[in-house]
């Protein structure tokens, strides 16, 4: 007993693939019916990157099948049941020698860009497809091609998950016109969609809504079919990739980033590797720490790293992050989109950017008032163009919401009103891997409240010109009821025939 | 515009270390002052650690240490600073060879063993580490000493992000007594005190409930000193190592234990390596899925293997897990920590082990009232005997009392409650890497709503009792108050003395 243990056993290094399968739970991974929905959205949002990237309407097709359906029986049955999965778009399609890297590695990412897009963490579609070989043994396939090219590639993979690579089992180049582009990834996992479904769907009807712009074609393995045609052909304008900001970088990558380099002076690294920072300002910032503009990067001292370093959080002259890399969806996407809930009001504002940590964000907020909204106050939330649908009361705009004061805008809890956010950045401030929800971060909450009160207020104004119209109405209905008795009576009094018209005199035409 | 970027672009693997840097939001590294309360904490941890499995009463000492202070400038100031953190036990200590690993090194852990233990995902000490490192670019000090050795180690290391590996910088075998042991990490990290002290004193608070038998003692920047002494000398049983359950592991976990095993027979692999199979449930399995007893290991074909995973999780004579490498605080224990509060009634209970996904688990509720409490309902959490401070709301036991109905049992919401609940497993359910919150597993949120009903039962009757005795005491005051007016006025009219007691006759004595 009073041998220690902890601290004198075997010790392995585990590999990254195998620390999170054992790890998924923090991943979304955590019961057969959570990891399906997660399966099923982490390799939507690919085929949306895909296909934004390639600047093409979206035409997205998932196919769920039971494998009980598929040899015959397909009784329904509870609990974890083995499924395939299909996910087939018409994205710009991966090179081949990019295939195994993106879907069979973990923790692949780019070294030193920020780039606006759904997927943030580089495991999310890998860890879909690890889990999928785990519960079933079987092998994953990708049928993929390019534009330009004359041929696509099938390739069949398994994952290797103690050493973090995939093992390529079978491969063909395949025959396509030139004009073809897109990826089908096919694979089979375990899952409970008894449990899943509502999520599933619901995941399905909010996507349609902030990306009306595709169609969204879903087949449930109970045979039923979810169709959204698109609403709008407009792509919002394609997110780029930005250099990092002085701001938003810590003394290790400003270490590899001088190692790394290829200029010469410290005056054209600084230019030439960061954002918004002109000759001017490198000059400025160098004579602030005390470098020789001229000098050059391999002659940085571990200790001028540190000086510089704390020099970038005090440089008061940098610009704040550039905005121009980030692609909201604007208000007529949103407009498009919101329609598919037939509210009878809806305003969206989308907000000038703003920036946090080093990182910018723009906040699109909407509010739906009235016609098929089921009555109450219901919140929708987005990031980067995906639906957030779990832990909605842990998410700031839930919080935003709650504190705001309803009877200001003549609107109560009861109202038919839904609450829409969108964030878009270069870093989404998620608390979890499995991006459920946005951090409560100052900046983000106070734009996000400006944006719900501006929607409000309009709102209230529409609201409060609707209801006048409406007394305005009743009024002449009430007046028009009126002049017609009016005028069956002096009829019938004259013998004479009345015309309403006539009594009405100079107001004629105002009761039609 | 039209380029494909996201799957053309330079694709890199990101080292562990990288990747968990760049996203050390999740693992609770938000923000200055976030980041220092998570430090401050994992070190704790592993202190508490290495001390239990020493079994030996803990004393732990924190020290932190403005930068400024320690250069003569002590003015309070905003925002993040530079600290040293200097973290002190008495545990088991660390063998030499083993120091880079457990502290250098992300993901490292045990292969196929289970333990309850604080550290849970084999990253938090090595984050925290990494974090200071990269803030503010200096090496860290490891002093460490075993028991029975008249030496111990001296190290300044620094960490190799992109390699995730530790690089020694400095080493030296440093002389001591055989008694001796334990470990001190000494760094410097950036932090906001202004903006963590709260929390970080609420965590000693709460240290020190669900860790009474530790002298704990702590010096803040602003050279406050927070001191517990143990106030119970008992140490739970040590937690052991356990052998796997068939039904809480998976194919590719199996695959490997079959790869490395030594043994020579399917059965005796199925003995030697999961929990609670003995020879004749071995036997009993391998023919349920048609494995031949004597079959080697080695011969075991892929299909076979997944067929014998399926068997794993159908097979109905598997024994349940076993609880006895776990080590719950205890009621005695939880007593001597909570009297720190100073509540008028405490209620503990201990239910009986359970088991959630093959992983088994007990959990302790406690239910305090009175005293010192503050008016209001309280929960406090605990996981394997560590407080839980964040995110409480979305924590299954905050769900569990939020649904209680406290009528039932004479109670108010405005009443001094204060609800505790400590779960202990091989493998606690947290929803984030962060270790903020249990998730809501039905097994899990049963066990605990039963364990509060039942210490609220039990309040409840002596709430009763003791508002009886209450009454009671009253109606006893009030008597004897009319029998000394009765005396009093008996006395004045006869001339004599008339004594209480004399009128009390037979109940003589029952006044007093």
């Amino acid at each position: 007993m009073l041998t220690p243990q902890n601290y004198n056993q075997d010790i392995v290094e585990l590999s990254v693939s195998a620390w999170f399968y054992r790890n998924r739970a923090v991943a979304g991974f955590d019961n057969p019916a959570r990891s399906l929905y997660v399966s099923i959205r982490e390799l939507m949002e690919n085929s949306l990157d895909a296909c934004e990237d390639a600047q093409v309407l979206p035409d997205v097709t998932v196919l769920l099948k039971r494998e009980e359906a598929i040899s015959g029986n397909d009784m329904l049955s509870q609990g974890p049941e083995t499924f395939e999965l299909v996910v087939k778009d018409n994205g710009t399609g991966i090179p081949r020698d990019n295939i195994p890297l993106l879907l069979g590695k973990m923790l692949t990412g780019t070294k030193f860009t920020h780039k606006q897009s759904r997927g943030t963490f580089g495991l999310g579609g890998s860890l879909a497809l690890l889990y999928g070989q785990v519960t079933t043994q079987r092998p994953i396939e990708i049928v993929t091609g390019q534009k330009g090219l004359d041929y696509g590639h099938r390739i069949k993979m398994r994952l290797d998950i103690e050493n973090n690579t995939p093992i390529i089992v079978e491969e063909e180049q395949i025959p396509k016109s030139e004009d073809e582009h897109g990826t089908m990834v096919s694979f089979w996992l375990q899952g409970d969609w008894i449990r899943s479904k509502r999520r599933i769907i619901d995941y399905f009807v909010h996507t349609a809504i902030i990306v009306p712009y595709a169609s969204l074609f879903f087949e449930t393995p109970d045979d039923e079919v979810i169709k959204y045609e698109r609403v709008i052909k407009v792509i919002p304008k394609p997110s780029l990739e930005s250099k990092p900001h002085p701001k938003g970088i810590d003394v290790e990558m400003l270490k590899s980033m001088i190692v790394s380099t290829q200029k010469r002076s410290m005056k054209s690294f600084l230019t030439g590797s960061f954002q918004r920072v002109g000759k001017t300002i490198a000059e400025g910032f160098l004579s602030y720490v005390g470098i020789e503009p001229d000098r050059s990067p391999e002659s940085i001292e571990q200790e001028e790293l540190v000086n510089m370093m704390n020099g970038m959080e005090k440089f008061s002259k940098f610009l704040p992050p550039s905005a121009k890399t980030l692609s909201p969806v604007g208000t007529d996407v949103l407009q498009a989109g919101v329609q598919r809930l037939a509210p009878e009001f809806v305003i969206f504002r989308q907000r000038a950017p703003s920036v946090y940590e080093g990182h910018p964000f723009i906040i699109e907020t909407g509010v739906a008032y009235g016609g098929q909204l089921t009555p109450g106050v219901n919140v929708i939330r987005f990031a980067n163009r995906i639906p957030l649908l779990y832990d909605e009361r842990s998410d700031v705009s839930y919080r935003v919401v709650r504190d705001l004061n309803l009877k200001n805008y003549g609107l109560r809890q009861e109202d038919p009103l839904t609450f829409m956010m969108h964030i878009c950045s270069t870093k989404i401030p998620y608390k979890t891997i499995g991006k459920e929800y946005i951090a409560d971060i100052d900046a983000v909450r106070k734009e996000i409240e400006l944006g719900f009160k501006d929607c409000l207020r309009e709102l209230s104004k529409k609201l409060r010109s609707r209801n006048r119209a409406k007394v305005h109405r009743k009024r002449e209905t009430r007046l028009s009821t009126y002049y017609k008795f009016t005028a069956k009576t002096l009829s019938a009094a004259t013998g004479r025939e009345v015309s309403i018209d006539r009594l009405l005199g100079s107001r004629g035409g105002s009761s039609q």
